[in-house]
């Protein structure tokens, strides 16, 4: 009996570490806050006050400041690669204090993204679908003690409902009342094909190596009649300035042209993208990214 | 009774578990190594090597070199948002090898450090007050093989305490022998109010966005009768010298003012702050932190 | 008799927990990817995704681009202070999609390397020896889906794969083929003492403080006669170029000589090397480091 009971309670206690082991538990933060402060430890820090077997990773915490743009590409950039069930971070929130709703959103994929609604979801709803979204309840969902804090909301609101929600404290419905799946978007040029011409933007610039991506697809490159190692006219415009015009090789991979030459490639997202082999593109030809950006291509 | 004593060693293994659980196990570092050569990846390697159960995390690498102020500034700024029983270590150390003591102090809040005592306590003495003070005999708690190194006091002595202390091999008394509590301390202006006029100090700036942070708080403000969306004339001196002067409001927030204003403003810590909404204050008007820098404020 | 297979159970879940507790389950990634952008949080996605109680760490991602030599010192620099069994991700791959084989090392101190065979593992080589290597075969040790990336072998294959090794779902075997245990090795200049001169070359600066770091270990130094206390005759030059020549003392530790002076000591890896007490030698003096800067000393 008593035997029974002890045994009960050793099943319960290793049946319990299964669960925790089955439950995702992570939370991966992206923010513009730099690491050369504190903003990032101390949101770290609360995470680890409610539940301190959360595992913290970091998608970047060296978003340009301000730059929601940027933010929204790198977290559509890698969530996909994470497990279901992660919890993700994203704060770059130029409107703090503002009107802009603190929110929870669930993705049709099963991952969770807590950030002010400003913009950050715009490329992870066009990718993977928004299932649900949450407001969160800032008089249920705030760090104790944090109630005349108006500055920081990444550490007493989003780190600290996202680590409630990561270890089950709170379930999902309990971050507050449910809003329209309709998020804040930032509007850009899609890209599109006419005949064999196509018309994109650069979202981005692989920064550590000075590579610019598109927002260009392969079936995109396909429907404009570009194959495996054709010539590709590149022109880039910064709003209505040609800034760069250059055919190039359409190769799989960057040793596939002499080193310094010019190349494009797709790259690790499949996009299209332009590169110099063991070179530095952007810099040499003074191409920036964003909303102004627009490339055209053609064979 | 074969059972039973397999359930012994069960209920022991199970134990054992919550025991790991309900303790810390957990080791923030904090230095001016920088994150580009293996300093820091040699620390948290020994860390591992002691127990690699042991979570690490980090405040920052990214203290200016040899800036014990701001390390004791980044220390007291987080440290009270991680749990109980955290080891942290501390170490920016440009007397490695002379006569500063290698101590573990514990908080009146239940947080260890371990650090050369050479200032990096100043404000967290200040703020929660320390309860006691150990100095690490480099006899015992030194990684064996590691006796000639004499540079890399961090990875060799600071590093593999802590890992000791935070996964329980060793015990707080174990580190070495009692010291007085007093810490070695930096000397810097206090804030004080004289009437309705407030003198304070910079102790930091807010560098991933150029905002100025004072060591001036709320009741402070208060006392000195500036209220929220009060004016307040604000004056900032490098030693003697006067480097900005202006009249800016006090409010809740950044989007309280519009974009390119002037705003002051209670910060994260409750401090009183100085910004630009969307811009850079400290890079527009050169404002440095640190002992020489003082601020003058009145409503 | 049910109680029973319920303790068989949970001694089977009992002991799950201390295998996993007894293998290694650590990732250390090393890239000069940056941490600006996704790259580095797609890899660790991917480990998460092989097994999320793989515990990840960094040694660095801020090797300069392409410079597979300081890849291969801060890996050197680093490996030892990790426990046995701990699997290491180095990629810094100029070559990616050429003809360099994917690889993974065990080393004879028991560390894994999963690495592009590039020259990454030169010195761990000679200063631990390898004791087997195996192609990685991208049949099978490919992410599901990555069929097409060429550009990304550092998510689809080497993060992949260090996360199947080091959490034993594949053995070391079933990487794929043996290869000879000859790696790829880049070829510099050794130190080597010729009656009371000794030559050598500079690997790497201590970046952060600008301390120069030479490959000339305490047995050199002791064999030219040069004792603690020594002054010490140092010339630097890059190529054929003299670039700096002076004399300096032999310390134990930097506060052995005043403020802004010049010294020499044993670094924390035991190596000879020359510093600023408080200051940056290697800005002063414009000193680099890699293959072509060489340094000799006497007496």
């Amino acid at each position: 009996m008593k035997l029974r009971s002890i045994l009960c309670l050793l099943l319960a206690a290793t049946f319990n570490i299964f669960i925790v082991k089955a439950q995702n538990n992570m939370v991966v933060l992206e923010t513009d806050f730099g690491v050369k402060d504190g903003a990032v430890a101390s949101m770290k820090g609360v995470i680890t006050q409610v539940d301190n077997n959360i595992r913290i990773y970091d998608i970047t915490h060296e978003v340009p400041a301000f730059n929601i743009w940027e933010a929204a590409f790198r977290l559509q950039q890698t969530i996909s690669y994470w497990p279901k069930g992660t919890v993700f971070v994203v704060v770059v929130d130029p409107g703090v204090g503002s009107k802009r709703k603190a929110i929870v959103a669930q993705t049709n994929s099963g991952h969770f993204i807590v950030t002010p609604d400003n913009g950050t979801l715009t490329l992870v709803a066009e990718k993977m679908g928004i299932k649900a979204v949450r407001e969160i309840d800032e008089k249920t969902n705030r760090l104790p003690g944090s109630e005349n804090s108006y500055t920081f909301h990444g550490r007493d609101i989003f780190a600290y409902t996202a680590a409630r929600l990561a270890s089950n404290k709170i379930t999902f419905e309990q971050v507050g009342r449910a809003l329209p799946q309709q998020i804040s978007a930032i509007s850009y040029q899609k890209a599109i094909a006419e005949s064999n011409t196509i018309k994109g933007s650069i979202p981005v610039l692989d920064v550590q190596y000075g590579n610019v991506w598109t927002n260009i697809d392969e079936p995109l490159l396909r429907q404009a009649g570009i194959k495996n190692y054709d010539p590709v006219m590149v022109q880039i415009f910064d709003k209505d300035r040609l800034v760069f015009s250059s055919s190039m090789l359409f190769v799989n991979t960057f040793s596939d042209v002499p080193e310094q030459e010019l190349l494009c490639y797709l790259n690790s997202e499949m996009n299209f993208s332009i590169a110099i082999n063991m070179g530095n593109f952007a810099e040499r030809f003074k191409i920036g990214s964003g909303p102004s950006w627009k490339i055209v291509i053609k064979k």
